[in-house]
């Protein structure tokens, strides 16, 4: 009997929106795995720490400061070898993925390595996007809105293409891209539409409109939230 | 002291994939309220049904099948006003909504009604949008990719736009438009990297590629994923 692989999304920070499924797996787990820094804690299991048991071990996936010096591929080859000896050895393996696991995270990298020799499942979790929604008290699409998920890094003119044609828009990854993603939405009409959150449903959340915010970058846990309609379906009080 | 109203996201289906806020908050609820049919059962309730305490007083939001013989706007003036009662008596609401409360969903009618007057809290949720990547064991979108949520009855000519410049889509609401977005991807030469997922993570969920289905519709909790780069991510023995 060999183990399986369970990705679990932990949801967008706060430990609580965590699914109970997840929850659950991860209370009578033996061996975890997360993506963490190359030095000090990880993002995921800080998520998940809440649920996890005592005495779990715990394989840390941790990526290199300098891409150069060990390239990403070969940490997520030493990582999905690690992971396969405890398969090997009956154990089933978690891998906690912040947000969701499909959603823009990193789990592909290890799933493409895994899937085809063991077998996998994948819980989802609550993304980035609803939770973003959620803390500012907007819907993010309704009806038939065309919602468009844009990575700030793109260039310019697909940005500006894609906003054009689209109902509402969530931009994220905005990082050192914020002062660009900002002029781009002036550029457009659109500041008034938009809104700014960082680390959302975490402890040091903060969020707020475009003019609000001067700063040159923003964490790279930040979104912007755009709907064309503004402010039709948001009020006051949300959480 | 007056109520507040929380509107929870109760996830896709599997009654598992509710949050460990919701659920909790849930065990402690007095009063419920959920959209429902003109005559049955509410989906939403009965994902939310293991976490509903006995005796709950419950508020069924009910659709007339015949928007002209009852107005639409009719039924959620006379929820907000029957859910305003209970909050000026001094108990919260919770609101169940299917998936997450601002994606897409009914919640924002009653959000509209009832937070400028009342405390409104959101708890997000698992969208259908990632659970269909998660049954399917295919990242939605990952890197810089441009995701676009597309609803079905869209006209062809925006959904054909729309296809053309986005990385990867999730084309929601499909239905009775299934035969059209399936000439619409074959036109497109996108069928191959499209798979169709109806009522994930339930009971009856069923998955499958555009040409394995020849059916003239789908039912209304039906999603098509389309990523242009195919199953470059994908694997055998997703759940």
């Amino acid at each position: 009997m060999t183990g399986k692989v369970i990705g679990i999304g932990v949801g967008p920070g706060d430990p609580d929106l965590i699914t109970v499924m997840g929850a659950r797996l991860l209370s009578v787990a033996s061996v975890v795995a997360y993506p963490a820094p190359e030095d000090g804690d990880s993002l995921a299991r800080s998520i998940a720490a809440p649920h996890l048991p005592e005495g779990i071990q715990e394989i840390a996936i941790r990526m290199p400061l300098s891409a150069n010096r060990f390239p990403v591929e070969a940490v997520y080859d030493n990582a999905a070898k690690k992971i396969s000896n405890q398969l090997a050895q009956g154990d089933d393996v978690i891998v906690l993925c912040e947000g969701d696991p499909f959603f823009y995270g990193s789990f592909m990298y290890l799933f493409a390595r895994l899937a085809e020799k063991w077998p996998v499942e994948v819980v989802p979790g609550v993304s980035s996007l609803t939770a973003c929604a959620a803390v500012t008290g907007t819907a993010l699409a309704a009806l038939n809105d065309v919602l468009t998920v844009l990575p700030a890094p793109l260039p310019d003119e697909t940005l500006r293409a894609q906003l054009t044609e689209t109902d509402a828009a969530a931009i994220i990854k905005v990082g050192r891209h914020l002062p660009r993603i900002r002029s781009l939405l002036a550029e457009l009409g659109l500041s008034g539409q938009a809104r700014y959150i960082e680390r959302a449903t975490m402890a040091n959340q903060a969020l707020g409109t475009l003019d609000d915010n001067d700063e040159d970058a923003a964490p790279y846990f930040s979104m912007i939230l755009v709907h064309k309609r503004g402010t039709a379906w948001s009020g006051a009080g949300a959480q």
